[in-house]
């Protein structure tokens, strides 16, 4: 689409792109694997791990009580080229893959993408839009996960430090449609 | 609850309290009316016109085809005795109803609540939990609506400039449960 004079698109120097598409559909794991395109519907991607429209409250939303029904605002988790290289290269590694974080998208061309307001508008080619609802705090999930995956021990307690307001943002459906690897992706601040 | 010290908590010198609690459940209409409580749901409040997992794009979705089914995060408004007072005031007016603006809620004790930022969330006694979705752009029908009420003619273009940044946020539904007249809220801008 045509970009509206009226709504505040974030500029940037190159095209903001997704690199990779990714879903989590190993049961017991939450490791992703890369797709050519993923659906997404209201309720997340279907058969990734994080899909539903209610979710259960656990340690991140310690405003209600541990296993209670809330809408589900994690869908979909989307880390960024650039910031998985500066993790690694805080952690002294030559790359964090985002199938090791369990992300559902890894873009590229965004300056700072975990610093993305919530609320902010993702909109792809086909007219498909997520909604940012925020940073995804580091946990040790990932971090204990790539240390076993590179088999070095003590990789684990630097990623937390290193993936500090890096680690992406985590994002909910607001129109269903098609993610495909290749896309170019449009960001909207304005409040909508 | 207990508040938890690792969560940020809006800080208030007085309690932030629900003055009124109302419903859009005319046809046709889009003014509310006040109910002792009122129930709600991940769709939002049953009966309500804006009742809805999925809403239409309209003006202020532009991102979007006219139209087009996407996620209802205009679910319900909420607006505060603080600014509706200041609108009336601008206005010349002796008080803003919340009816006249399809308000859901009236909250008193919060400076300044259309400035609250999207992804905050507000907290109600039985652990019913909003989120904030941002602020509300003052638009035309509320404007009419009071010049019609009030039978007092330009009344209507005086509201869109007092109303600025004064008309309220819109929320979504992230826990189910009940909101009374009376209630005390806690708000959290930490991200969850």
């Amino acid at each position: 689409m045509s970009q509206n004079p009226s709504i505040s698109w974030i500029e940037s120097t190159q095209s903001i792109t997704v690199e990779s598409v990714l879903v989590a559909d190993t049961k017991g794991s939450f490791v992703t694997r890369a797709l050519p395109e993923i659906p997404v519907e209201l309720a997340g991607i279907p058969g990734d791990r994080h899909y539903g429209l209610l979710r259960r409250a656990d340690a991140r939303q310690k405003i209600y009580k541990r296993g209670t029904m809330i809408a589900n605002r994690r869908q979909i988790s989307i880390v960024s080229y650039e910031e998985c290289l500066e993790i690694a290269q805080r952690m002294n590694l030559p790359e964090i893959r985002p199938e090791w974080l369990g992300a559902n998208l890894m873009i590229r061309g965004l300056e700072q993408l975990t610093l993305l307001p919530a609320g902010a508008r993702l909109l792809f080619p086909d007219g498909t839009g997520l909604i940012c609802e925020g940073e995804n705090v580091p946990c040790r999930k990932p971090a204990k996960m790539i240390e076993s995956i590179l088999e070095q021990p003590g990789v684990a307690s630097r990623f937390m430090p290193a993936a500090k307001k890096r680690r992406g943002i985590v994002c909910s459906v607001e129109r269903e449609g098609m993610i495909r690897q290749g896309d170019t992706i449009q960001i909207i601040t304005a409040h909508l």
